[in-house]
């Protein structure tokens, strides 16, 4: 299988690149709205794997081709550029492609970080919206602390939470997100509950903030 | 320090006595709606302590008479009878007494739990104008597995997440928690970041649905 991570320049997508870089065997692709920071941000990735004896063949390109090269493609982008990556994507996506969502919208308090989805009422809705029916859209990775994803030494310890209309995508993200060491999934219901897993994100951030401990990640333990 | 536990004949306030039994020293008062039952559920925590080796006198009042001794009073009421529990505490409270609320309003749907919090915003919102401004009020113990609480047997490794407008009332019930075995306390900032914690109540319950893993508990791992 072929992922392809939009936004993946970034520190969750950067880490997700190194996790199943060194995890799993599924091909690449790092995607960026320029080709160039991709290829480089790619270049730096297969680096540190090989430093980890694990060699790694990881192409860079713009967004858009990027998704077009995706069996699964991963939004790891930012909220602000969200709807603008989605404009340029949506069409290209190949017509099986699951699209994956680990975006937040969030506003910054004095005291803590809030939760404010789009109009759509949450990211998920609004990814939905701007792509084509046929893809199903899979909400996976938000509660990932992105620091210490980038760090392949850190050992994670952690679920993630997945959600979505399409139990085969769901399965697909699921397999994919338990093939990194140490993360587990749990279902979180339908799309429609996007909103309460989104909003797990700035209240992680939130008591990173308050207790001194950033990069806190969700364990549900039973 | 005595801790007035209302609605201590339900599942999370039958718990928390049973864990400050065994694990505090702190007196004990359980509060009903029917002082008859409050004797009764006190009377049956006496004697699951006491197979435990522990040896306490557990008084039991109407709601009203059990926060009038207490230091502590916890709201372990289902939101429904939360008004009308307040309404009549509310002018009882010993006028340093701390109020601790775990209370969650929430909604039932095919897939999922939702928050459905009251007008006032949160269920603490709720509390903070029904009680005098006097007391202070603190969020915690809304993540808590009432049904796991209740089995001594049962070990926990979770968080509870508290919040709060007032240190030394926050400080005061993060020591407490401390106390039970196996719980620890993360800060979650000001009461006004309580919907961030109270919906998380409805999610631990959807992911219990959705995974067939009732009794999740919240634990976060740096």
């Amino acid at each position: 299988m072929r992922i392809a991570l939009l936004g993946g320049t970034g520190a969750l997508g950067g880490g997700l690149a190194l996790r199943w870089g060194r995890d799993s065997q599924h091909d690449l692709v790092i995607g960026s709205r320029d080709p160039e920071r991709a290829r480089e941000a790619a270049g730096t990735y297969e680096a540190i794997l090989d430093g980890q004896g694990v060699e790694r063949s990881i192409p860079g390109f713009e967004n858009g081709m990027a998704a077009e090269r995706g069996d699964v493609v991963v939004l790891a982008v930012s909220s602000d550029h969200l709807s603008e990556v989605l404009g340029d994507v949506g069409p290209r996506l190949p017509s099986d492609a699951i699209v994956v969502t680990p975006a937040v919208d969030m506003e910054s308090g004095e005291n803590r970080m809030t939760y404010a989805p789009p109009t759509q009422g949450s990211v998920a809705a609004l990814v939905r919206e701007e792509i084509p029916a046929r893809n199903p859209v899979v909400g996976a990775f938000h509660t990932l602390p992105a620091d210490r994803l980038q760090s392949l030494e850190e050992s994670l310890d952690m679920h993630t939470l997945v959600f979505g209309d399409d139990e085969a995508a769901i399965e697909r993200v699921r397999s994919l997100a338990g093939e990194i060491n140490g993360l587990e999934t749990l279902l979180a219901g339908p799309l429609e509950n996007a909103p309460a897993v989104e909003s797990l994100t700035p209240l992680l951030l939130t008591l990173g903030q308050q207790n001194n401990t950033p990069g806190l990640g969700l364990k549900l333990t039973d």
